[in-house]
């Protein structure tokens, strides 16, 4: 069966975003320096059909092995809105996206295959919908924090990969801030040290 | 030259301590959880003359060079009024430690070769003592949170190493909160991935 995982970059004191964030500022302030690795690689630049050779280490084997696993993407609104304005036309999905939202709005397909949907419905509903539309691949729970926390609270991630930059955020969205640890446990599934980034696997358990 | 570094335990969402610490309750509620892994390694419970094998595999070795490389330590108070109560009467220090505060107290020497120093200087005369101290060998800037905080925002340390184990603590004291951004940088040295922490070496630079 196919997993559910969550795969996010993070700052050395847990954030997500920077502050100040909107559609014409995503991911805050400084927000943007958590993502510099990934911008890098070799995978990302050809997912984007962006010029560049690109790196091709251990960074890259990680983000590669991102994009190649995700049948499906849920997000939320926020996370659209701020990314709308700002992703290239390809944006860099290449399936189909739920968009967890209340407004109403007809599928929006992107060069490249990508189609966001928008679907106003309970988040176990909007998992089944991306589960259907993965088929054998695994759904990723794209971001933001907010329904980052919606689905770990719930019990209905597996996978939490965080990959850890070593910048001091120290204000804005912290990932893990108010999700519930008598719910939801962590254990380390695997490792991936390089020396921009730290990336650590970790299994979600229910606590 | 000697260095300055601090050695600390964090949760996965940051934090070196849980809520409701005090000398009755040290490190706060479910603060033990975070060194657990390090009561577990042969290096601790010999260096505290405790029972028992312990493990000797790369957590070992972390917490032996640990150990190895002490020459004196700096304290905040209120780490040393939580420790007071609960440290065996072989204090896990081994050497010189200088606590900073205000009470005026006469120097307090333990078995095992701990010698506590009370003082009240700047923090920058504190280190001064301890690098004299330490001779060839490194100060390690002890705990808790808010001396950790000050040593970093004036400059003081040359390396942050931060054993990460997978619990989520959710409130209490984050180490790096406060920590200011545009003094403080980091950057990755090593990494040593183990199934239980991760640890992760930085060297800290004026931003």
């Amino acid at each position: 069966m196919s997993r559910v995982f969550v795969a996010l970059g993070v700052s050395v004191d847990g954030y997500v975003a920077g502050p100040n964030r909107g559609p014409k500022n995503p991911l805050g302030d400084r927000g943007p320096s958590l993502h510099e690795w990934a911008f890098k690689q070799q995978s990302f630049l050809r997912h984007l059909s962006l010029p560049g050779d690109g790196e091709t280490g251990d960074n890259d084997r990680v983000c590669a092995s991102i994009f190649d696993r995700i049948g499906a993407n849920i997000m939320g609104k926020r996370m659209f809105d701020e990314g709308e304005a700002n992703w290239p036309a390809n944006a860099p999905f290449n399936n189909h996206v739920f968009v967890v939202t209340k407004e109403k709005r007809a599928s929006w397909e992107r060069p490249g295959g990508t189609v966001f949907h928008f679907v106003n419905e309970p988040i176990e509903r909007v998992l089944e919908r991306a589960r259907d539309a993965a088929g054998n691949k695994d759904v990723r729970i794209s971001g933001g924090r907010d329904i980052v926390r919606q689905y770990l609270n719930a019990g209905l991630v597996d996978e939490l990969l965080l990959s850890v930059t070593p910048v001091i955020m120290g204000e804005g969205l912290r990932l893990l801030e108010g999700v519930d640890r008598q719910k939801v446990a962590l254990a380390i599934e695997e490792t991936i040290a390089t020396p921009q980034v730290t990336h650590v696997r970790y299994r979600v358990k229910r606590a």
